[in-house]
C-alpha cells in the first residue's frame, strides 16, 4: 500500500496509473502536479487525483512515492524542484522512454544518483494524450522496464515493481543502455517514419490529393504520427545517439531495398519481404498484449 | 445486370467482390478461376462462386464481364491466354495496384489497347489473403479508382462503375500516371517502409530480444507487413519509377530529420512532427472508411 502517491504530469501515462492503483485499492491519497491548472483541476474533477498543485515541491511533501510523467525535456527541471521538499524514505520513479537521460538529469540535479530513484518505462500509451485519455486498463498485460543502475537501492525496485504489477503490468529489469537501444528500435525509429512520411505526403497533398485515396494500411501505419509531437521531440533528443544510429541504420537497409528494386533483384526484394512477414507473423503470436 | 461474372484469381479481392455482387443481387452465374484446384474448390464450398475452371482461355467463355484479380506479375499471361476465347462486347477489368503495367500488358498482349479493358483498382484490403479472408463489405464506402486511356470504350468504363457501386465503393476516374503517383506515396512506400523496418529488427532480434519489447504502436504501424510477399514482390517491380522517386525523396526527408536531431535543431524537429500530426488528424476527420 502507498499511503500517499504523488504523480507529476497528470496526462494519459500519469492518469492511468493513478486510475489503475485507485482501482487496485493500491494507494491512499493521490496528488496530482501540472503546470497547468486547467488540466489539474480537470484531473480532480474527473477523479483522477484527490487533490492538486501546481507547484512540484509542495505536491511531492509527504509522498511516499513520487512518479514524474513529463516530457523527457522537464525531467531534469522537476528533479531540482522537488530535491530538496521529498520526504526521507521516498521513492522516485519515472515513466520517460529514454532511460539515459532520466539518469543523467537526476545525477546532475541531485548532484549524484540517489539510491531511491528507480529509473523505469511503461510500455503502453495510445496516440492520445491529456488526463481525458486516462483509464485504468492501460497497463493491463503491458511490460514495464526498470533500469536500476549500481546506486540504485534495491529496496525502491521492490516497491516500484509492486505499484505497477498493483497496475496489472509485468515487471522487468534491464540495463540502461540495453533499453535505449531497444526503445530506439522498436519505438523511436517508428515514430520518426511515421513523422516523416505524413509530413512527406502533406507536402504533396495540395496538387495531388494524396490522403483522398488511402487505403486502410495508411491509417494504421500513420497512426502514430498522431501522438503529442513535443513529447516526441523531447524523446528524440533524450535519446539522440541511440536512435541516429538506428536511423543510419534503417536509411541503409531502405538504400539496399531500393536498389534491389532497380537492379530487378527479385530474389533479395522477396527475401526482405518473406523474412519481415515471418518475423512480424511470430511476434504476433507471442505478444501477449492486444489482440490482432 | 451481369448475367455471368468471370473473376479470375478469387482471393481476398476478387472473392469479396463476387459476394457483395451476388449479396447486391447484380449478378447472375459466377465463374471462378484459379490456378490451385484447391483453393477453386474452397471457393465453390464457401458459396464465393458458383463454378470453376483452372483454364482462363473456358473459364472466361461466355462471360460478359471479366475480372482479373491476380499478382501484377501474373497479368500480362492472363490476358494472353483469354485473348482468343472473349465473348464479343465483353468487359475487362482488373484490380491491381499499378496501372500503367497493366497498359502495358494489355497493350502488349493484345497487341493494342483494346476499348474494352478498362484499367481499375479499389483501394482496399486487409494484410489477409486468400478466399477464406473474403467478405462482401471490403468495398462498402472504399475508393474504387477507374484510369481509362483514350482508346478505352466509356460504355466498358460505365458498365465497370456500375459494378463496383452495386458493390457499395465510390467510383473515381484519374490519369493512369496520376493513378500510379498517389499509390506509390499512399501505399506503396509505407509497405516498403514497413517490411524494412520490421526486417532490421528481425536481423536484430537474436541478440537483443527486441519484439518482447514493442508497444501496441509497433503492431499497428507494422501491420501491413503481413502482407502476402509475392503480391507486393510484384507490385514493387509494377510500378518500380514511381516507387523508386518515392524512396529516394522519403530517404532525403529521413535524412533532413536525423541531420535536425544531429544539429540540436530543434525548431526543424518540431515542425516535421506538427506538421505530420496535424495532416494526420485531418486526414481522420475526412476519411470516409473505419472508424478511428
Amino acid at each position: 500500500m502507498i499511503e500517499r502517491l504523488c504523480i507529476i504530469g497528470v496526462g494519459l501515462i500519469g492518469g492511468s496509473l493513478a486510475c489503475a492503483l485507485r482501482e487496485a485499492g493500491a494507494v491512499g491519497e493521490i496528488v496530482g502536479c501540472n503546470r497547468s491548472p486547467g488540466s489539474l483541476a480537470r484531473a480532480r474533477e474527473l477523479g483522477v487525483i484527490d487533490r492538486g498543485d501546481s507547484d512540484p515541491a509542495e505536491a511531492v511533501k509527504e509522498a511516499d512515492v513520487v512518479v514524474l510523467a513529463v516530457p523527457m525535456g522537464a525531467m531534469e527541471g522537476v528533479f531540482k524542484q522537488i530535491a530538496s521538499s521529498l520526504k526521507a524514505g521516498a521513492v522516485i520513479t519515472d515513466a520517460g522512454s529514454t532511460k539515459g537521460h532520466v539518469v543523467t538529469a537526476a545525477r546532475s540535479a541531485f548532484g549524484e544518483m540517489p539510491p531511491f530513484v528507480v529509473p523505469g518505462h511503461p510500455i503502453a500509451g495510445t496516440e492520445q494524450s491529456g488526463v481525458e485519455a486516462a483509464f485504468p486498463e492501460l497497463y493491463r498485460d503491458r511490460r514495464v522496464i526498470l533500469t536500476p543502475v549500481a546506486e540504485t537501492d534495491r529496496n525502491a525496485v521492490s516497491r516500484v515493481r509492486w505499484m505497477w504489477e498493483q497496475a496489472g503490468a509485468e515487471v522487468e529489469e534491464m540495463s540502461v543502455e540495453h533499453h535505449d537501444e531497444v526503445l530506439a528500435a522498436t519505438s523511436h525509429l517508428p515514430h520518426m517514419l511515421a513523422y516523416c512520411l505524413v509530413d512527406a505526403l502533406a507536402r504533396m497533398e495540395e496538387s495531388k490529393e494524396i490522403f483522398r485515396f488511402a487505403a486502410g494500411g495508411f491509417r494504421d501505419f500513420t497512426r502514430i504520427a498522431s501522438s503529442d509531437p513535443r513529447m516526441w521531440h523531447d524523446i528524440c533528443f533524450a535519446n539522440r545517439s541511440e536512435l541516429l544510429k538506428m536511423l543510419e541504420r534503417f536509411g541503409d537497409d531502405l538504400e539496399r531495398l531500393g536498389a534491389a528494386i532497380r537492379n530487378d533483384d527479385s530474389d533479395a526484394v522477396m527475401d526482405i519481404f518473406q523474412r519481415a512477414k515471418t518475423a512480424r507473423d511470430r511476434y504476433c503470436q507471442i505478444d501477449p498484449g492486444s489482440p490482432e
